[in-house]
């Protein structure tokens, strides 16, 4: 029962975090917008500086926010009875949406350049960008190939799987941190009279917002990086997708059980076991985790 | 023997990567001192450009090399012989330098700006490095008080260890994207005729540190992330540290072994024995990390 407890605080932990990091990021997303349309020429398509203005409102909405939201969907408690193979279509359905915010607003950027007469990729946040952009279409492809089609033996995936997940937090990171210098380029080029030195108030508006992608990476990256808040790794999924129904297992969390030789009618008890064990070992592992 | 094999294999691509971290960080360091001396007014502490001039400088060889040398000095494997006390003064140390030397070169600025009439914290850059300062002074303190100092109990320890080390990586990351912002700022506001988007061989040169920073925090995330490269949890710190040498354990990682009422004559078999369930429970882990 004191168990039990402890379990339903720690629900109720997660559930908080996770309310104050969708709060950020909605309020981040509102802030780019506010910016655009307050502060700046609103949006459009046309070479103009309404163009360019996608740029901050798609990377902040698709590059940050949705892609955060994708990192942590396999954490939400209350999609764990769904099968794995659902969510990682939900996973890479979020990232594929992210990735073409990405694409679309760096086009909006070049479009705006070249009616301009402005030099593209000069700068270290054009560099650092394009990197990021380029990355996170292959870990995208990677994902897929490796983790979604059914062709991957397990060991693959089990070697894999530690990349997947470093790199995946590792984009998102940089991803932010060019956000950041994207911020500190338009505020001085935009801000004269007043100039960003005098801080106006879109200058503290924009600070504030590049302060909440900060706060929305770190809390993401917390709840990412927590081992008791994973999603158990022996469930419904061995029954539920074709995919994970191989005698062996191919889904790789069944390398970290021993129950994957359970015939199906001990599969519940089974799994409820391997859960506790999880735990135990996700303690043990808790040091070991960033 | 195949273990044992493995096992080299993993060390011989351990020091490969420690090589490519270190050489990554030394050219870092390299790269701003010719940015400062070849492309601008070499340093000085008048007031001048100079006096500016160390902030980059000492950033990047504290702030970024230094800290993040001392985040992976737990991972050297000719270290794991050393009692884990003076291990943790060789963190804190580190850490300590680097904290001072962030601080000087916050002062740099801070005089730099005074002398030329240019107000201080008004950009995202000032307000994210000023918070990091902050938070990475509070991590030391902290981490002194709880992991250095023998009067924090053991329970204590275990909870807070998890929340040292994400906070310690978060930090790191947050550096250097600040370190990023930094760098766009400086071109942008040194480079006049050709400026910063004509591209002169300056602009390069600093896009290329500030890639290498990238690459630089990437490596030391991965290192410090991997389960299996940690230092094995039981080892003679029980011995030679008085702190440690408590019966129930004060050192944290004894809570993750079943060794802490082994009599010491059997300290040699019962660590190896931990080492190897703690590779076990690694494995199972590694899932569990980033």
């Amino acid at each position: 029962a004191a168990q039990g407890a402890r379990k339903m605080e720690d629900y109720g932990r997660f559930l908080a975090l996770l309310a104050s990091t969708l709060l950020v990021g909605f309020v981040s997303v509102i802030l780019s917008l506010v910016w655009v349309f307050h502060y700046r020429e609103g949006l459009s398509w046309d070479g103009s500086a309404g163009e360019f203005n996608w740029h901050p409102v798609l990377i902040i909405t698709g590059f940050v926010f949705i892609q955060g939201i994708a990192i942590i969907v396999y954490r939400l408690p209350w999609t764990w009875k769904c099968s794995k193979l659902l969510m990682k279509f939900i996973h890479a359905g979020l990232n594929t949406i992210a990735m073409i915010l990405a694409i679309v607003s760096m086009v909006a950027v070049f479009d705006f350049h070249n009616a301009k007469n402005i030099p593209n990729m000069y700068s270290l946040h054009s560099w650092i960008g394009l990197i990021a952009v380029i990355f996170y279409s292959l870990q995208l492809l990677l994902g897929f190939a490796v983790f979604l089609l059914p062709f991957a033996p397990a060991h693959l995936r089990v070697v894999l799987m530690p990349i997947h997940v470093y790199s995946g937090l590792t984009i998102f990171a940089t991803v932010i941190a060019t956000a950041l210098m994207g911020i500190t380029e338009k505020l001085i080029f935009a801000l004269k009279n007043p100039a960003y030195s005098a801080s106006p108030p879109e200058a503290t508006l924009v600070n504030c917002l590049g302060l909440l992608l900060v706060i929305f990476g770190s809390l993401i990256l917390w709840m990412a990086s927590r081992p008791h808040w994973k999603r158990p790794p022996v469930e419904n999924a061995k029954i539920l997708s074709p995919i994970a129904a191989t005698p062996e297992g191919t889904e790789v969390e069944s390398t970290m059980t021993n129950s994957s030789n359970a015939d199906k009618s001990d599969l519940r008890i089974s799994t409820e076991a391997a859960r506790k064990q999880n735990i135990k070992f996700d303690e043990a592992g808790q040091r070991s985790t960033m």
